[in-house]
């Protein structure tokens, strides 16, 4: 007596009613807690599903259709409101078991510390794995005000634990000078401003290797990603987004698990951050999930 | 694999998982292809479901707690998009089948029209039925532009399937001259403007008898209820109609099904509107499904 | 080849297209130059008419029909931009023409200092006349920050004009400390906070006069009129507005002209301050003009 | 003693006062009843024409000025609300009129389906003719939810009315496999993402054709026209939609029609869509009424 | 060169140049880290004093002007994003020097976790302070989520405190159970739904004593107060938080402190929120600070 | 006792306390009163500052810090509402005496009438210099519906003051006809529609000389910059102006005074505006201040 297809709005369009057959997970890290501007990336979830309900389900980029994958979207993971450390092992918790299932993670944002659990549980199971990084914000700080759990630190997190040599930033326009400075000192690699571009050389360098992809909603400019807590001018086309997901999708690198993060729908009374984001969502289940 | 904590955003806040156990079942309506000046109700159902997660469990008013009544969250109605007969065919399908299930109906619209399928599914489990109609219009038009499926129309219609003597019209304040002469000449009663106090003397007259209420969400003034498609200046305020729904459920009539009609979310960017029904939605599930 | 009916929504709705055959004139005062905190009134008018068509042509309030009344809209006087001294002298030009015409003057505001202009106007034709003045301010102020030509002074003015003996100021809850002293010294009546209450104990008083009533938007709370340039929080409710305008329309004085101004658009997406300067028009334009 | 400056914001600044004299005619169609995702487009008409006020009258793009070209501004066709069949109808004998009197007919929509009785119009007088449609959409379904009438089919439609080989479609990124394996298969045109590059391509092949122009205003990306009901991520600038609207003026094709539908303005609180589309409208005046 | 009038805009109108003849002292707590659903208060005390340049200086209430009353407006105490704790501390500490220094703290919140930290520094001065509580929450839980440090806690911390005899609430129209439960049994004062009244009978018991004023901006109803993060319908208005702050003011408890929290601007297109805070806070520091 | 940190967002981030050491100084020019469309920039400045919170004190453009330049932000000049002429003068006197002080100037608008007294201040002390105007509108009006002070003169104006064959405009799409033929005719430069591509030209044959840059905001896009009061479709993105800021840094010319002018918040919920606008700030200190 529910009605499965209007009731479509609640989780994104097309998910699968069965986890066990599903090939990977959507999952939601409803969370903001550390965010120093704007708050608000708690909603993003659960709009980017939402509007799914006005997204086709066949992508003209790639030529498939949503019934060509199997994913079953999981809800929002409940997180205990404003305790980071606690939400942060949940998280990873989380993560930690659809991959020991065999799932490819989707994961959607919630604030970019949201990744840095993921990242931890991801090494668990692929410690040599590679991180491609799509953002506006180096995101390479030690800590924020004192505080080493911060939306600007994941990606500095992530080369201790896997190494700078295996960190790739790409769209980076934003940032302290000690990040640019240890970009350039530590071995990472960071492509500023453009994305499709420098993405089109790393490639082909990456081939075989197994890499999760984060991608922060900013790196947009905020003309197309008006809703998220930080942002900042200057940035490129959802285009060049789209672009950049085929790119990956038609290269020979192993895509293990993804996101897209910091979507704070208050911001965007015209919902098109929201929107944009489920049609990223389906790009990626449509070519990255393999 | 399903978070069932944090995805109660997407049903009613705790909303029982079973159907069989239920005593009530909400439904949402999402149609709003007959609205003359501004659309949108169609999203009402699924935001007021999203903003029932900052809504307290007990009732300060019914000293009563949500988990002292089972009610079942059924989600949207699938109707089809700009097909009035249709819709409103599926609607006294899908009522009807839950009034021969023993459910008490709770429906969330969309457009005002959606209630006229309702009577008629009511009217064949109970003929002898009376209506509480809250409203700022009188919805009393025999058509609408020509046309007799219309959001002006569903009082005048049950008017002629149940009497007019056994429609009771509180709040109203807009409407044709020739709406007010109807109900003046036809023996069915219209209190204008007020709501609390009117209904206060007419609840004795109606003990013992199964009534009908339907609450269109333009009686309160639009200060209270900005999200509505036909705003209304002049209306009552949210603690009026709180009140009137506690004398519901404080007096001796038989209430056998409610709705909550015509809230438009794209006109309230503070949301207050869907917060406030979402609270009145409460207190219906705790004072009326006895 | 034009639509008259659609095209209503560029007039007020029902206003009669013969300007010689028509009693009342409704013209627009898009100015607000001279505003000190919020700019937009400019854009009240045309947005008080676009709105007007969702209202019923019917009001149950006075029990009458807006095809009772023969009124034509005028659209907005054309101002020049910035210029106070001109714009005032065209509406007083304009007025002065619609009062030799022996037309009924309904004015849309536009900034409060646009009915000075209107009150001289209505001197020449009417020297005795008595105003009364709905607003949360009390306008007395003689000049704002150093210029006599203020949204802040147009009841001070009319004071000098006709003697503030003659002047009826209700509702008022803001002001400099000079102007509630002018107002207890002078002999101006000045009801503070409410409305409806101490008209009821005047209007008795100004039976057989001739009264132009003016009123600021503000008046309301923000909560009813959010949508103006300097909202003042602790004001009365629409339906309070509306109740006063019905004594007026049922009292014994002879209303000659009138105006709703600070209508700013721009402050309120929902549209309900429109919505309601439209209704109260379509009750002034019933009730007024006799 | 109506203001025919200042009332240029309720018809297309400088719209000529004479049908009788004027070359080409605007009229909107203010219809949205079979949009499923976010209705509103019913008043992107009016909208559109209310910012011309903010519009120089002179286009540095083709170098010409408005006074150069004679057109009446009709206002909306009276449309019945959730009608579809008989709005239908109705645009198809308004659209059939201008024809006959030898106007050229500009539309403003209202949703894309529209468009469907224009073409029929534009058949019975030009049975030869071609279509150049700009959309993100490709608007070739046979039917939506088991509806015929439905915005997502009129590009369908006409490719049965007229052949799918005179259709040209540009800027396409959205719809369902089958409408873009009906691209390829049927011998229509259809370039995919961008619309300028094609185009320019395209143009000479239609050298001396006669041609009917319709603008979907989602073919802009959502950055550029938030106000549209299925905003679609990745689409084209508002520079390289004037470009095409440019390229067309100088090309050898004789345009006999056009129009711009699905500007929705509720989503939009910043007004760039209307404001977009109003510039678009003053290129098609110039530089397509011949 | 500074411009000292139009900086004003940046503090609260008049505020004192100098903190050492201030007798009052204002000062932001931009927190919101452990709000349940909607964040955003970080930004109230910021947008208060922005909008204070559209206030009168002048209080028609209470017959007092802004020069009568000195006053340091301190701007924001800088807290640690995300961390509860350690922003806590650091209120407490500065209120702390506050009150050693002899002045009377006017704090503007931010969440309401942040009088608890207030709560203990007056305890430090006061021993036998009472507490007036104006709010539509109980505030009264131990914990939420297991976080003792929650926005839903501090009038239970303060009962601990200072005994459940001392405390005042009043407007509460929201809580769990267990909160109405433990004011009923535990021996605080609770007024549901109405202020005035209950305020009206409760003040002349506590004549003479210390008094710490705290009110939440979601008393007032959504209607009168959009911008705020748990809005709850059915509350009072504007007009009668006016009245209530004008009782105090006239009454003879000695106000050694107060503040206004919960501002969310965000919520509130329309700014209203904030005006009317700001409106309150020149009351309370005319009426309360002697 | 005030808290230096925090209250930062009153100017912009980093600015230095002491006038006296400072080189540069920003002052706002809260001026629209000569406005003709949509009013509102007089909150620019304000706003501007207020997220510069949110901006990062490092440049990857330019690899500089806000540490390396000293600016002090003085507030808002305290302009008389509605007096355009006076406020002009006060303007002049302003920068006349930051000039004489061996200040560099920048200015925040307001409208764009506001640069014309900057331009008087500027000749004063450099007789010679030249101008790069950076608009989407050509601003060469005469006068503006009679009024020779208007926001559309001031380039005209100071093609008079300096000679045309010293003002250099990109970017502009919007114009009067007379004003594209007085940029052809009277030898000055002008660059329609593009910004980076001519300045990259134009700069060189500008090596040495003292050069004034002034910004309307609105040469961007309506999609990167909807917050103003003349939008205008077809503009740059934030990237190309932010490469063309860049590029002057680079150049050999002597800027010797900026600003920004036209960001209306009001328009833009997003705030995006102002997000771009703060950071062509910083790169303007940080590139142009030597």
């Amino acid at each position: 007596m529910r009605f499965d297809e209007a009731y479509s709005g609640n989780v994104f369009i097309k998910s699968h009613p069965s986890y066990e057959e599903s090939k990977a997970v959507i999952y939601g890290m409803p969370m903001d807690w550390t965010v120093s501007f704007r708050p608000g990336s708690r909603f993003g979830p659960a709009r980017i599903r939402e509007v799914s309900l006005g997204l086709e389900e066949y992508s003209p980029y790639l030529d498939k259709h949503l019934e060509e994958v199997k994913y079953f979207d999981a809800g929002d993971i409940p997180l205990p409101f404003g305790n980071p450390q606690r939400s942060l092992d949940l998280i990873e918790e989380y993560v930690g078991q659809l991959l020991d299932a065999g799932k490819f993670p989707v994961g959607l944002g919630g604030e970019h510390l949201c990744t840095w659990p993921v990242f931890k549980a991801i090494h668990k199971k692929y410690p040599d794995f590679a991180v491609i990084h799509i953002d506006a914000h180096a995101d390479l700080r030690e800590e924020y005000e004192g505080e080493p759990l911060s939306h600007s630190t994941p990606i500095r997190k992530v080369c201790g634990l896997i190494g700078p040599e295996n960190v790739y930033s790409f769209g980076i326009r934003s940032g302290m000078r000690e990040e640019f400075q240890y970009a350039k000192e530590s071995g990472m690699y960071m492509a500023k401003f453009d994305v499709a571009a420098p993405l089109k050389e790393v490639l082909p360098k990456l081939a075989g290797r197994n890499v999760y992809v984060t991608i922060d909603i900013d790196v947009l400019d905020p003309a197309h990603a008006p809703g998220t807590g930080t942002a900042e001018a200057g940035g490129i086309s959802s285009k060049e987004l789209l672009e950049a997901i085929t790119m990956i999708a038609n290269s020979d690198i192993n895509v293990v698990g993804a996101d897209i993060v910091e979507v704070a729908p208050a911001y965007d009374p015209s919902e098109q951050t929201q929107i944009a984001a489920s049609k990223f969502l389906r790009e990626i289940l449509l070519g990255w999930v393999k």
